[in-house]
């Protein structure tokens, strides 16, 4: 059997290959609980981030995934055989493990340090490709495994990780049941053009870009439902908006109309931004978030009709015509008025889906709103209040030529119990990348998928 | 324009049609908090379950999607008009909004009755398709969407929800980071012959069956942390057990080893079950569970070594050889034998994936364990600690006849800092399966997609 190279392999361990240590482990605390334990010897396990050494004194940043500790080597106290280890040839994300006794200290990050008395290496890394320089964005991505530990990127997934348990919570609190909606789907949502497909056992199979149609039919049994999970675009766009693979969270509520839609947009995206200033404030930090702007986030928000936003538009220079769906660039002229989401609601039937309901006030016009967040960072919400007259939505259909029979579960909604109701979609990415102040989606997300990338 | 059939436009409606309501609508009030405005009266809005009428009296049983509640009809106090609204053509799953005084009554579902002293319809609806008689799965299936509103999917499908939430709560309040790993990939996670496939801008891209290879990842980044979201089987199986898609929690945790691992997954399913019989007694009730046995499920858990299991078998007749993986028919035996789930741990490695833990003590077997739930239900879990050592992974790749180079990021984990770490899979719609005593996972999620069932 042919043996690859393995530089963990190559030196002499002061103990048994750390590799195959099967004696009971000692009991690690968590850097994020050090302050618990003050004046008391503790042991922890990690990565090392740093290595610092001043004659007979060295330090080592140890980072356990919890959080940063700074471990500090005397020599004299230490002992030869560990202070070797410590000191010698330990490159960044070697994982050691590390007894010492907590002292607190202010000025350490996290509020204590460690006295280190017993060091043992676990595995000594080989030299890691991510160094304290400018990497290139595609070298990173492609060691995004390896990206995911550095500060910046563990703060913004931090912050993701915090605004998706929010979106639980939000709905959970208020009495809405979580509806998981198929991601391989026979029918076709908005538009072919942009779905990836699948063999499925001789039919074709199309993966969701939405969960909306679904998620509707679930009304009539909960009355307040949602779903969230991965949606799917095969979108030709390289912009810092877009991924191909995203994650929507799609609220749908019986009886409540576009306005009380809006309202629900501007409660939820209140309650996300208040918990990821009051959970994640270590990491906006991190992420040098000026924060004073998201502290000012509370509905209601601005809004706008579409037919005000395309005037305030050609005010501005703009050669706008009504009827023309707003682009990125408008978004950010009429989103830039204000530092709270902007709502835009009512916009041109033929700038948007088959499913909204048409305006009585103006049949040109669907009841239907977008949200724009702030500091250019556009379209976070789209939503609107649904077609419930069978004949217009039958209508609609045909004039988009979707195929009608795909749709007849659809259609049914209307034939057995219509009813008001209303929804939305939020990108859990955009909003995240407002959120933190991060220009671009990307990084929003654990492995990002892009046109040009599927991998790793 | 062509305009199809539509009973909701053949009957003269008292009002203006209800399709195109406009006006202000009432602030309706939701069935579950009926009982906080007793001797009130209140408007509702919701679907006709049933109407019985005794001469001058008659029931309506409304559903609103937050509960059931009988409203009581009395044609003196209510006026011909809207007696005749209630009680003439008003088929099943109509919308309707009934106003009337709230009234407690122990007898009564939900504890409260309405009084009614208006009624509006708001949509009429076709004759509905399920009849309270015996249909055919088929059938069913092929109106999933309509199904839904039926009590005992209700049920279902509000436990599941609820141990969703539970998953989640359970893993936020402990530390856990959650990671979402890409459903399309360009690495092959087990084995191939299982996977869907999509044509990604000419890259050939596979839907993902399990995050765990990704979630690894992060486990230098968050230490402990989880990915939750659909996974996807290409397999040819028609069993009660399998979907083509499903949902799959996996969490990781850095520096556990396989029995702390086990010992995680007995806390977890301790606390799911808890949940579940703790906010969803109602709904055990609707599906007649037996929760005695489901009252005893506390860990720790029953464990017995795959060899131990193999005697076993062979003491009961069983002519199972070791090294053969355990069946289905084998794990129905050896769960049997207790009401807790039973852990089968340290399996054969050729039973088992290449990236398990080979166990030192005998290394013909891995560290790793399945979760077989009681009362016939399978394996819910499956889990194991990593192999953390380089040459025996990249070895046990090659053994396999995997493609090594699409594994190189994972092979990193071992390469920069390599460690201890195990965790586990479990499915969503066995374990709901098991909580709720149905006997088929395709009724645990609200659109499961079988071999043979892609609609709607």
């Amino acid at each position: 059997m042919p043996q690859p190279e393995s530089s963990s392999q190559e030196q002499a361990q002061p103990e048994a290959d750390p590799q195959t240590q099967f004696q009971p482990r000692p009991t690690y605390t968590e850097v994020q609980d050090l302050h618990a334990h003050a004046g008391n010897e503790v042991t922890v396990a990690g990565w090392v981030e740093t290595v610092r050494i001043h004659g007979k004194v060295a330090f080592i940043v140890l980072r356990d995934g919890t959080g940063l500790v700074q471990c500090v080597l005397v020599r004299k106290a230490l002992g030869d055989e560990d202070w070797e280890t410590g000191t010698g040839e330990l490159p960044q994300e070697s994982t050691v493990e590390i007894t010492g006794e907590v002292k607190l200290d202010d000025r350490a990050p996290g509020g204590a340090e460690l006295v280190v008395s017993g060091l043992r290496l676990l595995s000594k890394a080989e030299e890691f490709p991510i160094q304290p320089k400018e990497h290139g964005i595609e070298f990173l991505m492609d060691n995004r495994h390896l990206w995911l530990r550095s500060s910046m990127q563990r703060a913004g997934l931090k912050v993701r990780a915090e605004v998706m348990q929010a979106v639980h919570d939000f709905f959970y609190d208020r009495g809405f049941t979580r509806i998981d909606t198929p991601i391989l789907t026979g029918s076709i949502g908005e538009s072919a053009g942009t779905l990836f497909s699948t063999d499925y056992f001789g039919e074709k199979a199309y993966l969701a870009q939405t969960g909306q149609l679904y998620v509707e039919t679930a009304c009539p049994a909960f009355r307040k439902v949602y779903c969230f999970g991965p949606t799917f675009r095969a979108e030709k766009s390289k912009t810092r908006r877009h991924l191909t693979e995203f994650w929507m969270v799609e609220p749908e509520v019986a009886f409540a109309d576009s306005d009380e839609n809006m309202r629900l947009q501007e409660t939820f995206v209140t309650y996300l931004v208040e918990r990821a200033l009051e959970r994640c404030s270590e990491e906006l930090k991190v992420l040098e978030r000026d924060t004073s702007k998201l502290e000012q986030v509370r509905g209601p928000f601005p809004r706008m009709s579409y037919t005000e936003a395309v005037e305030y538009l050609q005010s501005q220079g703009n050669d706008i015509a009504w009827g023309r769906d707003l682009g990125a660039a408008d978004e950010t002229i009429l989103a830039s008025r204000s530092d709270l989401p902007t709502l835009i609601y009512n916009y041109p039937k033929e700038a948007k889906a088959f499913y909204m309901k048409e305006n009585p006030d103006d049949p040109r016009t669907v009841l239907c709103n977008d949200m724009l967040a702030p500091e250019g960072y556009g379209e976070i919400i789209g939503g609107s209040q649904r077609e419930d007259d069978l004949d217009r939505l039958v209508t609609r259909i045909r004039e988009e030529g979707l195929p009608e029979e795909v749709y007849s579960w659809y259609l049914d909604l209307r034939r057995y119990g219509s009813f008001v109701h209303s929804g939305f979609g939020l990108g859990i990415e955009r909003t995240v990348a407002w959120i933190t102040g991060r220009p671009h989606v990307r990084e929003m997300i654990p492995y990002p998928r892009l046109m040009n990338r599927l991998n790793p």
